[in-house]
């Protein structure tokens, strides 16, 4: 099979998998492109690891949200889910364990650090997408899903504290903002990225980031 | 009773008729922020009039948006609520009178345009709290309440052909981007205010704006 045949099945599998999940599929396009971006500033990229693997990276999202029970990774499920498919389209073995490595390490909480440039590439390309203006872009959506309100006066200390005092239980994402989200889990990012671009990139998005936010809190307070 | 009291009183009757619509609330102290910054800008403003217009123009706002027959204007019905409880609070005649018309002319579509200083302001706060990071972080917040997608190739002519083959029948909110928000409604809002400083801040917020939508274009595409 030519491997632009294999890429069009590919992608036709996680559109039908990812259409009831349409943001993660915009997401999974946007980490693609990321990926060949970072791809060409970095030597010897296996551009036939790399692909498949952004395509597939999140092809077991929608079973780790309907799971109910808490222990599904999509990073983990995806890796094997995308070993099947892979097998299907006869990718070779070699080939087949480089995309579920790229797979299962995409995410921190997996245990899993990515140990090839295409795994370190997939993992910068996947954070990447959470900051800059597309950052922006989903922490309001994802406010908006939730009814969280626009507001800039609960501070990142009430939240720790409200946090330790229902601690083990389930956060009250309705008490999220997006500017906690910006300064207790997006500034950190750049910091824990592997290539040079993306590290470059990260800075430059979190500049922005922060152009915004601060704009966001003069709006809110009629000063601008 | 003194005109402090009074604001007191208002905030309280605002704060319990939107506590179950959060977002208007939060609008509401966003675009009296703005009165204010305004008002400095201009000549001869009745403090007295703007602050409880300000307060209260969106009093109807969960009547309207219950309303299923879509005959509830909130800025008719607004004004009437405010009579009401402004006659309440003891206010002379004349000035309720003077915010009555600041609240039924806050909005393009009631046909009646503001035709004091106070109204003119109250008009163009309400509209720049649509532009700007506070309009980013709307129409996001929005998009991802009614599952829109964060896409940009869904074109403006394809939007408008699509919405005259529904001649007459609701819009699907769902298609819309707000790439299409952007283009077809934001671009225009600061031709359309009053007062000086509000063409000023509103160019401002404009220019924001179209950084922003530039950039995530960009990162959409995977150039940034």
């Amino acid at each position: 099979m030519e491997v632009e045949e294999r890429y069009k099945k590919i992608i036709e599998i996680v559109e039908q998998k990812l259409t009831c999940s349409a943001h993660n599929l915009d997401h999974v396009f946007r980490v693609y492109n990321l990926c060949l971006l970072l791809a060409k500033y970095e030597k010897d990229v296996d551009l036939e690891i790399l692909i498949p693997s952004a395509l597939l990276h999140d092809i077991a999202r929608v079973e780790e949200s309907q799971d109910k029970t808490g222990k599904i990774d999509h990073a983990v499920l995806g890796s094997i889910m995308a070993e099947d498919i892979l097998r299907k389209l006869e990718y070779e073995e070699e080939k087949i364990e480089k995309i579920k490595h790229c797979i299962v390490a995409h995410r921190f909480r997996t245990g899993n650090e990515p140990n090839s440039i295409e795994a370190k590439i997939l993992f910068d390309a996947d954070k990447l997408d959470v900051i800059g203006a597309s950052g922006i872009a989903r922490t309001f959506m994802l406010a908006g899903q939730f009814g969280q309100r626009l507001i800039d006066n609960y501070s990142i200390n009430e939240y720790m504290n409200s946090n330790t005092v229902e601690n083990g239980r389930l956060k009250d994402v309705s008490k999220h903002t997006p500017f906690i989200e910006y300064e207790v889990k997006f500034k950190k990012i750049p910091n824990k990225l592997y290539t040079e671009k993306a590290k470059e990139i990260g800075k430059e998005r979190l500049k922005f980031m922060d152009e915004y936010f601060n704009r966001l809190k003069s709006e809110i307070n009629g000063i601008k």
